[in-house]
């Protein structure tokens, strides 16, 4: 069988640094030199980003939720909305890519398109989409529901949402714009069409009303650890956000998602972006004391509760001594978050850890790898999963922010440079060029067609 | 009958620039110094807004449409989404207000609190919400309908819509955050509530996902001219973008529209903005001229679609040479924009004019008032309207961006700043305090109450 170029093409490390907020581990805003209000700071949003820019990274995400869904008298909570803050990001930089979440559960595809689109022409070309269903029950009471919608149904109307908003995205050729002073032609209205969409969730009649995004299409994120999430992925993403503690776990899931992604004639694959927590010190035992300071903060009542959030049980059935409950089922009869859900109860089995411990080793988190030790160390693990192809770059979720990001820009980055692995410049200046991926051309026909225009 | 000390308070002129992309006048593009791309081109709008605060403009306005509802051939139209837009704006500048258009027929109040609450956080107290209802028939098509939702419903679901948006922004008090890191405590969760709104149109758990807009509530505004649209200006809006073409209309609105507001116990009553185009010359010769040779740019079967579609009739009853036909109706039995409609038919019959002196005296526009003259006599026309209370200030719309607003600023402000009718320095740093309206209160209990918090 010949290889593609593509494939030919020599991977490149890919680092995304996901803003959350005050950091990773939920008592980072009593560290000493935190700011608790940087949860709804511009400023300390645009700092972070400078110094992930500097360090020459791919991209800034944002997480997000359309509701309250962790104890906020404990913790700081992903709370200003992130298209909004992503273009006051992207007026402070001027490289690095902004991804921003955004639900296709609680929004209508025409103004995502559009949000989206305005966000990768205000940054010349730097925007992606992290497309999200939305699983928890309090987003879905701030919409009308009494309930979660079911899986399957969300992950059908996000599929039908993510084509419509890239056929409306594909709605103006590229070369639409005349703006002729003399003739006074300004749009080529023959290369404007309706997308004229009818499916089983909109009715979109189009054309999106402003020129297509300076990339084609901002770029497609998604996270689903589902099956569900791992079809719309392989089908739509063009880079996903994925949670496994393991080595193999991650080489099984993106060999599966690469294979999902070939059924769909998507043979360049989808690049496996791995959730990768740092705890970092000059020393292996400095950084161990970093975490368990850290964790020493968070109140375990709050450990406890998370915890039994992502399994789905009640927090009275967790001994913080003895191991987890044994035939524990995906919260909510499976209409829930399957990825933390899995990647949590797999680091338990694991590592055999009690409830204490393993609330130890995911530093309060739930579901995300947790890594402590040395820049030297940290390089090397990346390195492995990079080589090994268990992952194509990393998600960083530092600590706490921004001096976890600084341990990991003036530490790691330099490690990685050195070797090879990671860019000492950027070479382009859209998140496509970091990410390795082409622009795409214009599709026209009715949406669901993978009709190429000629 | 005792005055309230708010009557009593010296009256303020407010200004704001409504950035329509290359400028009001259809034609605007084709100027020798105009970038045809300056539609989508974030560097024209920041430029606009930093030229706007160098003269200490209220704010920056932007306009929108969820559709292209304007003839793209031949002109520029509203295109970038204007929360992401203005939070590019806003992080450009540091005092000017940053007011953005956003639809309640086609968004979901919980998106629309939070972008707006964003837009505030990210700005430091700068954002306003303009507050529409959309009355076009494309729009309807990219939201699902096949006809424009009844003027009545729309103004009913705007009405419910607004009244949650602030509940939204009251569900959290002011004094919520605590953030304290030797007791771990971080939010007050007593601070916080649902706002368990259930309507007619909406049902909505909340509480927001992020502490209170530092301004309480972004600046509401709204420019409804129909009954329904003043009722919902005159409960809710703190300003309205009104259209009216003489003094003597612009008064008895700006009357009808505070009656109204006292009704509802706001004595304070509405700033009216009136919608203003200027093109100015250094002579009213030069000014004319300028206005016709923009007008000959445009084609005239561009104008007169324009014309019959704010008339709602078809193009073919209008002759250049003629004036406009009698007996003409609200388009679409009234459920269309009806300030447009009637602002055109006013103007026409106070000049008497033809349909070609009508498109000539509206510079191609359809509804807005266009003043020709020198910087001199626009002063005088602006003092006019406020001192004999026909206007609180003014919404300008300048000819031609940046140069239309270049010549205001360089030729009107200082004057109006000599005769002691506009600041010279902002005296604070929020939209409110330019405005001079009070930061509200947090205000509790079911929607729709008047309930103040003790």
């Amino acid at each position: 069988m010949s290889r593609t170029p593509a494939t030919e093409a020599p991977r490149r490390l890919h680092l995304n640094v996901n803003i959350l907020h005050s950091g990773f581990v939920p008592s980072a805003w009593r560290l000493d030199d935190a700011d608790p209000r940087a949860f709804v700071d511009v400023e300390h949003y645009v700092r972070v980003a400078r110094l992930a820019e500097s360090a020459k990274f791919d991209a800034v995400f944002l997480a997000d939720n359309a509701a309250i869904i962790d104890q906020i008298d404990f913790r700081p909570i992903t709370a200003l909305e992130p298209t909004v803050l992503l273009a006051s990001i992207a007026a402070a930089t001027t490289h690095i890519g902004v991804i921003g979440t955004a639900s296709t559960s609680y929004n209508e595809p025409y103004n995502i398109a559009r949000r989206f689109a305005t966000l990768d022409h205000v940054s010349h070309g730097r925007a992606g989409w992290n497309v999200v269903t939305t699983a928890d029950l309090p987003s879905a009471r701030n919409f009308g529901h009494d309930a979660v919608p079911d899986h399957a149904q969300r992950y059908a109307r996000a599929a039908e949402f993510t084509e419509l908003v890239k056929a409306l995205w594909d709605s103006w050729d590229d070369d639409a714009f005349i703006g002729d002073k003399a003739s006074g032609r300004f749009i080529d209205v023959a290369k404007v069409r309706p997308v004229a969409h009818e499916g089983r969730f909109f009715k979109v009649q189009g054309p999106l009303n402003l020129p297509r995004p300076p990339q084609g299409h901002p770029v497609l994120v998604q996270a689903g650890g589902s099956g569900d999430g791992r079809d719309l992925a392989a089908r739509h993403a063009e880079a996903v956000f994925s949670a496994s503690q393991s080595f193999e776990e991650s080489a099984a899931y993106r060999r599966d998602l690469n294979a999902r992604a070939a059924a769909y004639g998507r043979l360049r694959g989808v690049q496996v972006l791995a959730g990768l927590t740092t705890i970092i010190g000059a020393t292996e035992a400095q950084a161990l004391r970093r975490r368990d300071e850290l964790v020493d903060q968070i109140p375990w009542r709050y450990s406890l509760a998370r915890l039994a959030g992502i399994l789905g049980i009640s927090p009275d059935r967790l001994d913080l001594d003895a191991r987890l409950p044994e035939n524990l089922a995906l919260p909510n009869g499976g209409n829930g978050n399957h990825t933390f859900f899995h990647a949590t109860l797999a680091e338990a089995r694991r590592g055999g850890h009690t409830v204490r411990e393993l609330i130890r080793t995911l530093a309060g988190g739930g579901g995300h790898r947790v890594i402590v030790g040395t820049p030297e160390q940290i390089a090397d693990d990346i390195e492995h999963w990079f080589k090994g192809e268990a992952a194509d770059g990393f998600n960083l979720m530092p600590d706490a922010l921004p001096d976890g990001l600084e341990a990991f820009v003036n530490g790691v980055v330099p490690i990685l440079q050195r070797r090879g692995l990671f860019r000492t410049e950027y070479e382009g200046n859209t998140l496509r060029s970091h990410l390795g991926l082409e622009r795409p051309g214009v599709r026209v026909g009715a949406t669901g067609t993978e009709l190429e225009r000629t």
